[in-house]
């Protein structure tokens, strides 16, 4: 019997999962090549432009396979609806019987999202984070500080935006979790005083400069998933002592690591995988003084890993 | 706000629903090119063995998008559930909002299925049907028989079948719709006296023998859609004077059409499709003693048409 969720069901207990320990499982599974994930699929429309993109997979031996769909039409703004929603299917991996609908609007995407940013910065971050750089006020924005929480246990913040209307939707949105919130809407303001950042937004331009960066400092770069969008200078990651990727097949078509190596600046040999890091002490930050740089473009196994966690917990 | 629907809400619906005149229009458009079908998605698992298909698309200008779930598990038999399910997701073409989720467990694809049999028989069976022959005695040959019937007047049946408890209960099922039906446990005996011939079996070995057929046939030749099934011997598409398909591409992928091009008998130049016969009088058959062959391996258009059709019927 097929069970139908909506997001406020999967709401509900959300906050009861470790996503971040569930999304880190899923890493060394699929960076120790026990995870199916088959090509994207994609639909194209032009009238008005929009997508739909199908990713699906599943952890060999898993009690599940998962189907994921999301769609983006940017011009939903003009009609003041979602740019974009999604839901996630979740089978069984022994009878092929559908067992789980969560009709989640891409919010467990976003969620998956915010959870590999905690997972990297627990490997990945310095011992001692002065104060916390996020570039993007945004819902993302928002679920990384959420997810870094437990993780990091600094609680001073420097957000960036484009407005001072959403930096102050930032502020009053995450002041009340117990954050100090410093905002500025001058990029180069974050790498000065902060050592762990934080980076989720669309943009094309890098927004974090080799000049700015100090050593020490680990940098998420999230929002970078086209081989078109960059959110730090290539050079940045020419620099740093260890780059990270959540799937290295990806990082040579998209991302932060497409663009420096398409510029010249770093050979993809030099690129360790999340999976490999988190199950490798040796892989690492070694020290306080080193640059540290993770770049993610988004893995089917995150989406496996919270519908299948999601689920279990609605079902209990 | 999505709507889900399950087995029993799509059934109440579909009679009402002239979906041999929606799934026509389909073939049409898609043989004109305004169908975008991306290619199938395919997740293959080991254990135990198991597949999942996915298959989506739209027709250009259309108010929908679709994506269909499929999957088998062959190995579902020995636990008493059935082998495959499936769900078909309507979206907005215009905003690519999820409108509906149609919990159909496959039964759509059944019957999109059936409903391409009866449009070829519509442009393709003699004047004056004998006795409509049967290959397959399941839920298919049963769904072939009920859209066949406001295209196609006659009423005796001949079923062929691999048991004879099998063919008692078609029998016992049929028989109250008005259906005069013998059963043979002899695949031959059906050319003898029918001269349409639905062939819905999982045959990997011929059923339909070119010595047994009579002109002025008519075969619709469904059950074949891998390359390795195959229901007709070669040398009745060698033989025919028109040979259709649902899908030229496909077509030389798999099917009736694709053993008969790669034993050399037949030339896909000869081959029509489906949505161009239902366009152009002159494709359609011409006499009654004309030997016509219809060979569906299944196009996406029509899961597209037949889950709009419930979706719209069900909203109404």
């Amino acid at each position: 019997m097929t069970q139908t969720y909506n997001l406020e069901q999967i709401n509900s207990v959300l906050d009861d999962i470790d996503l971040t320990t569930l999304i880190e499982e899923g890493f060394v599974a699929y960076s120790q090549g026990n995870v199916v994930v088959p090509p994207v699929g994609e639909l194209v429309m032009h009238d008005p432009p929009g997508e739909a993109h199908i990713k699906y997979g599943y952890i060999t031996g898993d009690d599940y396979f998962v189907i994921k769909v999301a769609t983006g039409f940017y011009e939903n703004v003009n009609l003041g609806i979602p740019t974009g929603t999604g839901l996630m299917l979740v089978f069984s991996q022994k009878t092929g019987e559908l067992l789980s609908v969560l009709l989640d609007e891409s919010h467990l995407t976003n969620i998956r999202t915010a959870a590999a940013g905690a997972v990297a910065a627990r490997y990945l971050a310095p011992k001692h984070v002065e104060r916390i750089g996020i570039y993007g006020a945004g819902v993302q924005g928002r679920l990384q500080l959420k997810y870094l929480r437990p993780i990091v246990d600094c609680r001073k913040v420097m957000v960036w935006g484009i407005s001072q209307e959403e930096l102050d939707r930032y502020r009053a949105d995450v002041e009340p979790l117990g954050y100090d919130v410093q905002a500025t809407l001058d990029a180069r303001d974050i790498p000065s005083s902060c050592n762990l950042i934080v980076c989720v937004t669309p943009s094309y331009e890098p927004l974090v400069q080799l000049e700015d960066v100090r050593p020490g400092t680990h940098i998420n770069a999230i929002g970078s998933d086209t081989p078109e969008k960059q959110e730090v200078d290539s050079r940045v990651l020419a620099q740093a002592d260890i780059v990270v990727v959540d799937s290295i097949p990806q990082s040579e078509l998209r991302g932060e690591v497409f663009k420096a190596t398409t510029a010249g600046v770093l050979n993809v040999d030099e690129v360790l995988e999340l999976g490999n890091v988190i199950a490798d002490k040796d892989l690492q930050r070694q020290s306080d003084d080193q640059l540290t740089l993770f770049d993610s473009t988004g893995v089917a196994v995150q989406d496996i890993q919270v519908s299948k966690a999601v689920y279990e917990a609605l079902r209990a």
